[in-house]
């Protein structure tokens, strides 16, 4: 696969990544960036992201044969809608939002005749932001997850695929509110459970008698581990709960009845049942690889 | 500090890397190890975490100058008080004990003259087990609780810090209560939160229409760090449950209190309160650093 001009909009951690994949497989002959920011943009330039840097989708989108959308998920929508104006005929539009019901349900019979959209989620990130984290070999061996409908053109669902195998990626179909009920309970309620983990810290003090600062100090490996995509953007997060929120509100019931059980045989000293419910978790945990 | 004879109990990830730090920085001349079974003793032997391998105690303990026990906190009690028949006055006494409350209350008091313990806890470990895990900068620069009572004697204390430190750690002195509330939240809860959440793939079905292994596929970095911890021994940490059952009940109220308020703004669509609880979250987490 040879993309004449790949246009990345959005050049943080995954379109910053996307750009570097491109460029370590030779995947585009001219390959553009659309950012927020000069310095963003700069920055881009900077790691090698990107060759050519934009502050608008106008010209960076005119003539492109691909462009992919690594903004947040509440921003996809629009720009994309905004981007088909001035595309050609026979140009693939694909995102990397985390959610994939809304983005699609939009998009989808909106698009200028001719003018192919394909939603994309790739399951790679970090809780660190900017192209300066980004990583050539972040999508290497991992899923990418591609949510085609009934509407979506098989060709376009195609070249996706050849476009996310060749930036290094295992490609998944999936409808997109099946996407976004699995990601609800494999991505979503991470970030929650992390979140409510990190913020006990905060109304700890009761119970242990240190302060926020005391007790992060004696927060070791598995508290770091287990809270370390709360460090994620919080905007970014929001729209992306904000998209998912009765999936997301499904998932926080099943993890809320799991600790209950917990609760039941802390409560009652039921070791015996502890160990069964830790090594159940544990088998899980340890099929996942490290 | 310089130990004639540093006898270890217990050879696993945490006394193989007290053995490897004693070694690397020179601080005992005799190092023994006293192994459950030949073959973790062998593997002990193998990565150069013991010098000399004991299945029993008397002859390991016998002449020691310091013995430590790096042992399921279930063991810890009656294996310090056997040791402590065959040492001689002066001796000391510590362990690596992830609770230190009941061990501390128990082995106070119960000792024959001359025999001195102190209760420590090196805040450093892993999901991993055994000798082939040891790493000899493990404690490097992290916390060691150490828990004296009014009982402890002082000059013990300072020998049981000088030991630590000598192995690269920082020490910070707690009661043994205090230091097991405050690990209740900061070890024990995310234990517990991890196990509940790798859980949840197994009850997710309803939800995703994915079955385990499926949902498995889907689970990314952020499900990998997030429940990494849930990887660890279920007797082991059943054991750490069962010695600090009250503060870990204590503690799990907390976090459901917390999740409960993310339900709340979940329900009510409300992005705002949603933002600020991530926000609070996130500052925690960058506080933490990696």
């Amino acid at each position: 696969m040879t993309i004449h001009t790949l246009t990345i909009v959005g050049v943080g951690l995954i379109g910053g990544s996307m750009g570097l994949a491109a460029k370590k497989r030779k995947l585009a002959q001219r390959l553009r960036g659309v950012g927020r920011s000069r310095d963003s943009l700069e920055r881009a330039l900077a790691v090698g992201a990107v060759d050519e840097a934009f502050l608008d989708l106008q010209p960076a989108v005119t003539g492109a044969e691909l462009v992919v959308f690594a903004t947040p998920v509440d921003r996809i929508v629009e720009q994309v809608l905004t981007s088909a104006r001035w595309c050609s005929p026979g140009t693939l539009l694909t995102d990397a939002g985390s959610t994939k019901g809304r983005i699609v349900a939009e998009v989808e019979g909106q698009l200028p005749p001719g003018i192919l959209f394909v939603g994309s989620h790739p399951l790679a990130g970090s809780e660190k932001r900017g192209p300066e984290h980004a990583d050539a070999d972040l999508f290497h061996k991992r899923w990418t997850v591609i949510t085609p409908t009934s509407r979506t053109d098989a060709a376009a669902v195609e070249r996706t695929r050849a476009f996310w195998q060749a930036l290094g990626a295992r490609v998944r179909l999936m409808a997109p509110d099946e996407h976004d009920r699995a990601l609800a309970l494999t991505s979503h309620l991470p970030h929650l459970a992390a979140a409510a983990l990190a913020g006990v810290l905060l109304t700890g003090q009761d119970l242990t008698g240190q302060d926020p600062a005391a007790l992060a100090e004696l927060a070791a490996s598995g508290f770091r581990d287990t809270t370390r995509v709360a460090a994620g953007d919080p905007e970014l997060w929001t729209a992306i709960f904000a998209h998912n929120q009765d999936a997301v509100r499904h998932a926080l019931a099943l993890l809320a009845e799991r600790l209950s059980q917990f609760r039941q045989v802390l409560d009652a000293g039921d070791w015996t049942s502890l160990g069964s419910l830790l090594a159940q978790a544990k088998k899980v945990r340890d099929a996942l690889g490290n």
